[in-house]
């Protein structure tokens, strides 16, 4: 038997919980979105405790993500992945701010409620956005949860912006530790 | 509008060029097979230069994947990580080589026909495959193809060691090295 289909899906609550016609202004209220949808996604059991968002240049949502890794079976459905595969299919770009004449467009922005891990942080360098909004440091995720960030290049942060890609941290990183310490008392599942 | 379902798909032809049914013993059959696949793949222009495959400890094939960015506008559809979702979704397990309870089941070893790219490489980390076989050096790459590979961890087959994952290089390098020269001079596309 050869399988050659993938079907992935966020919850159904994410259309109760996102508005795609306000506009979020400012890097604040970016990951704070992520961080709601991470909140979100634990309250409804839909997966672990990871949000993002990807938003255009008019400051709003293109696409959003959780982490859908066990609902799915899938250790490619992180928040950030999921966010990237549907902005790309909503714009129809595999590289979000080139189009298909090689132009430029955008910039677009990924906000994430945690810094990605090695397999998004790999994603991230072929997704086509300009800046990343981070909330809690990969250091928060290790001592609040089980889970893994796994490695990266020494200067992560130096590789993006070599490829123009804008990182910036420590954005409410506080609402975002509370979530993940949240998940983590409860024992919640590492992956 | 929000999008909330992502449907990837391998090309109709690999239901006819795979045998699910044989074994293939041994590391040089493995990647014999996903440099079989990125040259088809090449050839029938369903995506780039890439193929790869799952192996269980039978050694036959438990899913194949092949690089479907520009068909599928996505760039996280590689051939490994295609191939790491479909194994993943007919096995119903996150990770591979880890069940439901925790236990250890496996060993589970993923053949590419290149050695993956930064996206593919973390991907690789949660996978849950033991082995990893690899066809053509991250430098053959970039010399034959336009094709970038991205940033890794400095030691990267260390990384993957301490985690459990042994990794084996320059596989029939030369074969795989042949499907990319033949694309790189077609001028094909470059993700």
């Amino acid at each position: 038997m050869l399988l050659a289909q993938i079907h992935l899906t966020l919850p159904a609550w994410v259309f109760d919980a996102v508005d795609t016609t306000r506009a979020y202004a400012g890097d604040g209220e970016k990951v704070a979105l992520a961080i709601g949808l991470s909140r979100l996604n634990v309250e409804h059991a839909s997966g672990g405790p990871f949000g993002a968002a990807v938003f255009g240049p008019d400051d709003r949502i293109v696409a959003v993500g959780v982490n859908r890794v066990l609902p799915h079976a899938c250790s490619l459905a992180h928040a950030e992945t999921m966010a990237y595969m549907l902005a790309q299919q909503r714009t129809q770009r595999a590289r979000l701010n080139e189009d298909a004449a090689g132009a430029r467009v955008g910039p677009y922005t990924l906000a994430t409620s945690a810094q990605p891990c090695c397999q998004c942080y790999g994603a991230t360098v072929w997704a086509g956005i300009d800046r990343l909004l981070i909330g809690a440091r990969a250091e928060d995720v290790e001592a609040l949860t089980e889970f893994d960030e796994g490695p990266l290049p020494a200067d992560w942060v130096g590789e993006l912006a070599r490829r123009g890609i804008e990182v910036v941290r420590d954005i409410r990183r506080d609402d975002a530790c509370e979530v993940l310490r949240a998940y983590g008392q409860r024992g919640g599942a590492r992956y």
